[in-house]
């Protein structure tokens, strides 16, 4: 297992992604490439132990910042760790790309250097949504705010097979996000989108509501970028108002300071156990041709290591093989393009 | 004050309304006339005490019952409760109309029976959202899955005008609700949404995402239907999901068990104050000519004399007259209809 990590992203620079290459490398014996800015990671990778692990550095001179017009800066910076990185995928040279920066330039570079796998529409990006029940996984959750019908039910497919190699999900359930659970409620899109979900080779269960999120009443839950990306948002604002709210309960008497110490380790299994947005670590980028992880840019190494562990399960077990495969299996729409009018 | 309540709405049939009515009419003095089915209602009432309370009962023989199609429902249930209510005040025989019934019903109600406020494309529903700092406004919450960018615009002014109106906020922050702070991020349509309601003539502060809303960063929160439903309904069920997290962490052991005594009240008192959705009862529907105010079908009696209140203070503040008068001072876009493609 090869896996390229972008040394120079995320908002805490290389030292997190260093420390969980070498952690990563040690642990389960990937040659982990560094790309990135050589004068500064290896002062830092030189820090750590490294006898017998692989971890070369590859050098990239230039880096794509956190708040860079994505495409413009993919096209012109040729020598940006992503660009260097997803080149070494697309020429074989690694099995995977791992990066915690800006996700835009993410898409944007895996889309100019790996494509889409042949087919697809538009590459999504999925999350590892946490539920009552353990995990689901959510998408598209920012790679198009805008989108077609067609476009969510490839989603739904790469979301669906990805459950099932990656997740262990068998026969996952997948669910289109709406505002009722009717198959009549929706926006224009969802509702062409339904027919065309009930007849793709998925276990289609209908629209959910946002409630289903939360209560994990699917395994798969398809929607368009912009909708994705707020439920994400909300749900880890939430998360942070609701340890705000029981943190100052606990602390405005006196009885509730001695109730707060007995129940603070409890009330924080509990919240880290189900409302954890840093432990599955990486978002795969669905439908490019290759395995493409991108975190969230406040990771620190022991979500960075999650990332790269999602991307050598996604390699492993052949995932984008299976997206390429289960196209083939979709009923083929070629109307769709002319029967709802776009935005974009 | 007189205020029309459709005895008939809501999920637990006509107690809670009656008992409500009751109650409201007691304590503030109000008019509530109940409309729907007398045979039902009278024997209700009789069971309270309503010596000099003005409570009188407006037959209605039809109820469009909680899944019905809306319009079609409306169209031939001329004597429904929702129809025969808005018709009360439509010819001035009352001030507003209060339903916890289907929320569709309404909306086509309304729109048949008040019609729009002149200028106005489409009403929307807005709801209180509990904040870490309070409540903010966030609409549209359901009334419309496509919007255009002046749909946007006018919710916007609706908004302002109803927090500064009714919730007692001065010069509100409005938002627009988008999958980056950036005004280049977000759907095609709220992108062509973002210029216009800077012009607007109200406090637009950009762009919010989904974990501004807990935070409450804004007064008011603008999206279109779709979106605001989702957002509504995950913000409740990850409000379910903490309590049975809690529920189950403090029930594990007996450790927890002791500790989840001293700390129940406490985390019962936080939860509620700041994750309740029944307090505020009602979501106005802005924009119809007319105060409507449409609660939750799971309204128990509380939750319907807060929506009474909610209409007696529209009404009080006059908020249809001002939405009428912000409109003359909002910019023309009357190029608009031919800017973005419709789904609709």
């Amino acid at each position: 297992m090869k896996i390229v990590l972008d040394a120079m992203g995320g908002d805490f620079g290389p030292a997190p992604n260093v420390e969980a290459a070498v952690q990563t490398a040690r642990e389960f014996g990937y040659e982990i490439v560094l790309v990135g800015r050589q004068e500064l990671v290896r002062p830092l990778l030189v820090q750590h132990n490294t006898a017998n692990l692989h971890l070369p550095i590859v050098h990239a001179s230039e880096v794509i910042e956190m708040h860079e017009h994505p495409a413009q800066a993919v096209k012109t910076k040729k020598n940006s760790s992503m660009v260097m990185g997803m080149q070494l995928v697309k020429n074989g040279d690694a099995d995977a790309f791992v990066t915690m920066g800006n996700t835009g330039g993410a898409l944007a570079a895996a889309l100019f250097n790996l494509g889409r796998i042949r087919g697809i529409h538009r590459p999504a990006l999925a999350a590892a949504y946490p539920t009552m029940k353990g995990w689901s996984l959510l998408l598209d959750v920012g790679a198009n705010t805008d989108v077609k019908p067609d476009y969510l039910v490839q989603f739904a497919l790469m979301g669906s097979i990805y459950a099932e190699k990656v997740m262990n999900v068998r026969n996952p359930r997948v669910a289109l996000i709406s505002n009722g659970e009717e198959e009549t409620k929706g926006s224009q899109i969802v509702q062409d989108a339904h027919p065309l979900l009930k007849a793709a080779p998925i276990n289609f269960t209908g629209n959910a509501e946002g409630r289903d999120l939360p209560a994990g009443n699917a395994d798969v839950f398809v929607t368009d970028g912009f909708t994705g990306n707020v439920i994400l948002k909300l749900s880890e604002g939430m998360k942070t108002m609701v340890e705000d709210l029981l943190r100052n309960a606990f602390m405005s008497s006196a009885q509730g300071k001695v109730a707060g110490l007995l129940s603070r380790d409890i009330i924080r299994g509990a919240m880290k156990k189900r409302l954890d947005y840093e432990e599955v670590g990486g978002a795969p980028l669905l439908g490019v041709d290759g395995v493409v992880i991108i975190g969230h840019g406040r990771s620190k190494a022991r979500a960075i290591r999650s990332a790269m562990l999602r991307a050598a399960e996604a390699v492993d077990r052949g995932v984008v093989d299976a997206i390429e495969k289960g196209l083939e299996a979709l009923p083929k729409t070629s109307t769709s393009e002319s029967r709802v009018p776009s935005a974009n």
